[in-house]
């Protein structure tokens, strides 16, 4: 009989916003996999101390973080080739029986680096997904912003996109919170400005960690932001 | 010196995906607060296994859910009445230097009802609010559906919104989460129609509950559905 894949969502980072379901899946489980870049990741680091002697820990290395735009081909390759190994490795692992909980940094299914183990193997074996607190929750909550209110329209906005799109989609939501931020902090932020958002929009990085950082975004002067800030834009909407 | 309040977030209704933290203030905090319809609401419920013989409980129940539309003059009246009273009656608690615990569905600071206290009160007392798993999460996790992948927008739309809104904001999302779903079902159904979605859209109510039930949109038949449901259209950005 095959083992099962447990994706388990840790939250944004404060090991304390762990779900009671996952800190228990990770205890159960023997064989825990996680992503990480070179130099270690976040995601090992938020169970630490759910982590014992008595786990096999199997990190899947990103071959590349940031050396490649995700747009290069070169990248498209590296990292397709990257996820069909992994996938292959935990496969062999679920097909000799054992169980395997692959650890997840925010909520597994959200933009998640697991969704490409998912697709791979879901059909397959049998799989369980935990989801957890996304990274932008943790940032809004410690922020002490609420997000959305009545009817607003909230818009998730990579910041990724080119700069017309993000302008456009700034224009036409009524909150928002910009993920994979990183080297394009300085296009976000003008297409902010010509939204005439600039004010409203607060920037985070490390949200609920030991190293968070908040500032209203006409603060944060330089642009060096980590992969895990975000800048996120709290609604208008009807107050009662 | 004064209390402190707590805004609790208890996740979408599993009670094993309430986080550490959350688990922990409520069973230190003796007072604990939290809104209701009549005949009893999902947070008093989800919390259950954690309330015991040593806690208060402040019920506050809302004096209108269905009765009014939600831009009724009168709805907008008694429920700003309702949310004055049940602030002051935490304040004069908080005064005496309790502490309160209010328990909150899904995430506090995302369309959550616990915002309406926070606004009035945050400025005059220690505040600490603890983010959850939302609904929506715990919706598309349950329907084994990543939502969102590489580069796509998701959009957050309440169906309340007219159905000209909801058609054009369909329209100009890579993927999306309906909410306040409710007697909008056929209007919002409509408008994935018109965007020539509803052939990937997800029906989900009372996810992760024990009534949970998941199906292709396609396949609802009826218009009845739960204030408590969703509608989710899963992204089709890039797989790696």
């Amino acid at each position: 009989m095959s083992g099962c894949l447990y994706g388990v969502g840790l939250g944004p980072g404060d090991p304390e916003l762990i779900t009671l379901k996952a800190a228990r899946i990770i205890s159960q489980t023997r064989l825990i996999a996680y992503f990480q870049k070179r130099g270690g990741g976040h995601a090992r680091a938020i169970a630490a101390s759910l982590m014992n002697g008595h786990h096999e820990e199997l990190p899947l290395n990103y071959p590349v973080t940031t050396e490649y735009k995700a747009d290069d081909p070169r990248y498209e390759t590296l990292i397709h080739d990257f996820y069909e190994k992994a996938a292959g490795n935990i496969a062999a692992r679920l097909k000799s029986g054992e169980d395997v909980a692959v650890l997840c940094e925010g909520d597994p299914f959200f933009y998640g680096s697991f969704m490409h183990l998912y697709r791979r193997l879901a059909q397959d074996y049998p799989c369980h997904v935990v989801p957890g607190i996304t990274g932008m929750s943790g940032g809004w909550t410690n922020a002490g912003t609420p997000i959305a209110w009545g009817n607003d329209v909230f818009t998730v906005i990579p910041g990724t996109l080119d700069s017309e799109s993000l302008a456009r989609r700034f224009k036409s939501t009524d909150a928002a919170a910009v993920i994979k931020l990183g080297r394009n902090l300085p296009r976000v932020r003008a297409a902010l400005a010509e939204a005439g958002l600039i004010d409203r929009a607060i920037y985070i990085e490390y949200g609920t960690m030991a190293a968070e950082r908040i500032l209203p975004l006409h603060e944060k002067l330089d642009d060096n932001a980590p992969y895990f800030s975000l800048i996120v834009v709290p609604g208008e909407g009807r107050r009662l």
